[in-house]
């Protein structure tokens, strides 16, 4: 089953999402995210002109030749656009060969480990009760675990919060230049720890809490941050410090009880490995698309697996639809299955351009039984949408120092 | 200074070449290379659309903090085509620092540490006697370090022979797809020790050598190759490995004594820190656009020279002369240099385009004092040699499995 | 542009400071700082004897060669008063650097990654409440971190407070003998928690405090130590131990949050480099002077920066300012700096014969744009002010013991 | 027993030694070397400004506290210039300690573990066959280890072999620069071998060989050189890398079977420290003039013990018969001793100024039975050489390049 055509979409239903679709000689098809929030026309460029002229008459079943003749065959093959263009083809074709098979994907990895996919919300306030009222809103939804973030005071632009946007689809167009945030660890640190002392008092220990760094921290600011939460008994921190201090992970790890959750930015399985064998981190976070797709996360799952560590795939809203529900099949089979990080199911603009069957009870993740992905992606609809540049946002300290964001 | 324009350009001199101009209010500007081989049109991508607009307006001399801002604030921020943006424009502000103050580069640096630069030749040929007689010419030209590489017998397309093209520059516009190559490691393994016999027999142990393995084996494989090769003493052998498996070069090293070269693909000096803490490399071979620019490389300089890990710059035809001349400079200064890798000055068409003076004599390449990177590259030439889509090639076992080109 | 002369000078405007003067053929000059104190005169004997005669006639733009000429070429290479020398020559020729490019020495570094440059107050006393009035003081003057000494009762001569003494600057004269200090580290143990209890029950936990151990402990003092004041989250703790035992900080680091800083007594980045690579402190407190000049900090800091180990130069009384001012150049650059020990502008006697520009606002120190390092030394003034031979104190244990000072 | 005065000489009878007298209350004196080889006036200084004035009227006996005193109670403390000064105060406190006694020096250490103390020839030459040739006058002076060295064809002024001169006294006055000598690895792993094969050859293996690399290689290169020397079984290969680089010691070790010998260039037990921890060198090369006299060396060889690393004190001829006479009390005492460097007891000039009883006979050292170390100085005699400003060499690869000496 030869491919094809493979087309490649922009569109911006509230953010910029990069589709492709691969289509075989028989109609087939299948559909990968291949969005890197704020890099989304490296990765098209890299997919039109480098990529997708290779692909032309291959085999659509052969995902793994092509998963390396994408990889190593690039030569330059590392880091985020290369990944994000491996990632979607990687999905399309289990998409196709899900449909091939008549099988949702999940079955092709070998089948449900579990009945539903347990999420965790994103909670977030500008005030300590603004960020308790909203978990309280969370649990009565019925949600088992949730991140708190909250806005720090005298810190300009923190995040994980809103402001005064009513939700993560509104940021995006905004930002033609990447906006400047502040950041303090001393203000940071004085201030955190209450949040969770006070969303203990209020809700107990039942509700699973977790709470995201976002690389801020030196490695002994983060034993302390570990330390000081330690009694509020957080299923993970994650992101305590950048990932490129494998070593410095070590020492966090020396002085605190607190689970470690890491991986949004690894794109290899190669950039888990030092954390992984050294038992450093207990959640691995890397998302199918920026970690290689559905071939590359399953070999990333059993490799975890054999150290304790569980799978908390990256959610977050600049990940498609398409992303999402490829997380659901891996989340579903996963022996060493954590927790899947939330954002909603998104808006009716959204759900205009991606359609998929999903549901949320009791704060878990039921999928129906499709073949292939289970997502459908809507050309018009997306063409309603065209990009918008838009950034991330970057950090300073208060004295001007470049941070990370 | 303020950045008022930043130019990208793509051009096919022979080979792709992408190359950007960055311009300041007073009109001085600087060049930089952000060439990905293969990957060309990615980079511009990236360049034009995610980079370009957030630098309009910034300080020219902030060079720290651009460099900081465009890899800490991509978020996304590792891999290939994102380090070949922040490289070029890296190059491109020192060259206008130079200018400014009216000096060469190499005098922002700390001034040079030797006379000249010591280069290695490529030797290559299509049979053992055809690189012999290839290395006498090398010998008689004034060469005092050759690399070896010769085609394998019964392997299709070895790497680093040139087959029936004359020189590097003839190779790329008959790539529209990526060729594919064959690959035997018994078949490299029963042949390529005699290489280095004779040519130890025919010219003694003056001349230095060294050979390329390009990541075709695995460790123990290496050990073997390094073993049987340390009769032959030669200055390095590079690549035996895939530089991901970092654990896999601690293999080697504890068994053969032969000096090891890597780093083509490292990107940021993450990537070499385990090489080099670990002592398992002598010579890392990072090129200014694939590494981060001079504010990377004189890092990646000063932290190797802690560990006698020497300066061994990546010098590919598919790097334009303005990594070149930025080698120069950090070659001249680096008190760690070991050697630097030379295909020759190029041909005509290439010395239209790139302008710049500097002269090979006795094995060595002097430069000019001129303030900057000394390169100019001229538009109006450039345009005439348009971009054409190629690739580099992918290899095969005989069984067809796909392997590390 | 050859070095045609350098001058030595001693002189006590308050302390004792040996300044050089490099001037080369054309009379561009440039001055560095060579201070050791109480050891003034042998670093004087060092430059005048062993280093100048030997770099007459070299190329005072040659600052890579000569480091590593000066370093190297001394074969008896390494100590405080070998590598003062090297640091003053290396500062006076960046100045030069600078002065021929035009530009402030931190343009050289690669511009500022920052504003202005963060300092730390010393704030002392002989009692808590002394201390904390003093404390007082400096957050209406604007500091934003403070270091707090408070004299031990029942121990005379307490490290870091000034007994009837004024300014640090009336010590030097009055000590023709190392004056001897007393120590007991139960005493230390049983007092100083209080100091830190009580200012942050006073002043809360926004103004950073520090603290300077001065090496009085061994390891396990140093964990209890460091647990019993985790709870004022210190920004760091100094010298708890002496730097030659390397691995008694690991002992440290696997049992306490507590940030530490060392290195005010490294002469070479291989000093800091078991430190650092094993990630057992937190700040490197390396002076220009005593730690190998512009060029040897540049590559500490780029080297600390990987393992997230930040910069907060020494800067005691006896440092000159003109290694005030190489501080603020490097400072301003490091992306990784921390914070600067600052103690004052110092008293009209010292500026008579150091004349530089910079101005503390809201605990910040902010430099004027001159070519180079931006300090000027009056040697007429200079001569009004001869040596005096004086002495740091020496302390002993309560039952006579010889201890670290 | 008050110290009552300390006298401060340096002399060139030769060589430049700076030699200190002690002399007490009841006008005992003892004396010692404290020559840095062409950084002498430096020394000078230390002593007389900053170490004598604090001495005077201490107690002569108390040779511990005076160590520590100079040591910690200096702040400022490590290195050449300072432990070159404490060590000469060390070795004339146990000289006087030993007349107070009426005892040699080694037995106050403990008494002899040995009858003598056997030493090794230096044994250089322009050619392999010169160096043979003298190899067999050593043998039938009786000595049972030699050091080979060779100049290296091609390479101007290999470190070791003398030229024209005819002994090591005559080279110093002619050097009132540092001189800049050639190397190249590349000719000396090519050339060095042949010397051992054709050395075993002619004269078996009944001889012990040696050889100093004089820290001009990197690991690897070590290695190389390590296997390649095997065959013929060397007592020890000496200071083949810099000592700097201590986990490069590890890279050699791994891989070698050759003893190695390190540590001319200690300063103090914690520069040994992680060499004898980790096993890495098999002798320690430390001088009682470089390594804090008689106390440290004491502590130096019994922690060595610990680990079956042996004493091969450093004996070139820049260290005074007094630091001579120092280590043959150590040697006889050590129960690790390994093997003394030894060139010969000098020109008539140079007995003239320093007298002692020592004899050679088969291959070992007898000392006379005297009170104290046993060396006398003649001030008178000393008068009549002085300082001559003189430097070791640099050495610069052919490039020019700056390489360790």
């Amino acid at each position: 089953m030869k491919i094809k055509e493979i087309k490649v979409f922009v569109c911006c239903p509230g953010r910029n999402f990069v589709t492709i679709k691969v289509i075989t000689e028989d109609a087939t098809y299948g559909i990968g995210d291949a969005t890197v929030n704020g890099r989304e026309m490296a990765v098209v460029a890299y997919l039109e002109e480098h990529v997708i002229p290779c692909l032309i008459g291959k085999d659509a079943q052969q995902i793994e030749d092509i998963w390396q003749y994408l990889y190593k065959g690039a030569y330059w093959q590392n880091g985020a656009i290369s990944i994000a263009a491996i990632s979607a083809i990687d999905m399309a074709l289990w998409d196709i060969k899900g449909k091939i098979a008549g099988l949702p994907v999940y079955q092709l990895l070998g089948g449900k480990s579990r009945k539903a996919v347990t999420v965790y919300a994103h909670v977030n306030g500008e005030t300590v009760d603004d960020v308790l009222n909203n978990l309280e809103v969370a649990i009565d939804q019925g949600y088992k675990v949730a991140r708190l973030q909250c806005t720090i005071p005298g810190i300009a632009g923190t995040y994980g919060t809103l402001g005064k946007k009513k939700n993560y689809y509104e940021l995006q167009g905004d930002r033609p230049l990447p906006p400047e945030h502040g950041w303090s660890t001393t203000k940071y640190l004085n201030f955190i720890t209450e949040l969770f002392k006070q969303a203990r008092e209020r809700f107990g220990y039942d509700i699973e809490l977790c709470h995201d760094v976002h690389s801020r921290l030196t490695p002994i600011e983060a034993v302390q941050l570990g330390k000081m939460l330690e009694p509020y008994r957080l299923k993970f921190l994650e992101d305590p410090v950048t990932y490129e201090n494998t070593d410095g992970y070590q020492v966090i790890r020396n002085q605190t009880a607190m689970p470690l959750a890491l991986g949004e930015k690894f794109n290899t399985i190669w950039d888990a490995k030092p954390f992984i064998e050294n038992q450093t981190i207990d959640f691995v976070r890397t998302a199918a698309t920026h970690g290689g797709g559905i071939t590359a996360l399953k070999k990333l799952a059993d490799f975890a697996a054999l150290y304790h560590v569980r799978m908390a795939p990256h959610g977050a809203p600049d990940l498609s639809p398409i992303c999402f529900m490829a997380h659901m099949h891996l989340d579903l089979w996963a022996p060493n299955f954590g927790v899947q990080e939330f954002i909603g199911f998104g808006t009716s603009t959204l759900n205009e351009v991606f359609k998929y069957k999903a549901e949320l009870k009791d704060g878990s993740i039921h999928i129906e039984d499709v073949p292939g992905i289970g997502v459908d992606f809507d050309e018009a609809a997306a063409e309603k949408y065209p990009y918008k540049r838009s950034y991330l946002p970057v950090t300073r300290l208060e004295d001007g120092t470049l941070w990370s964001w």
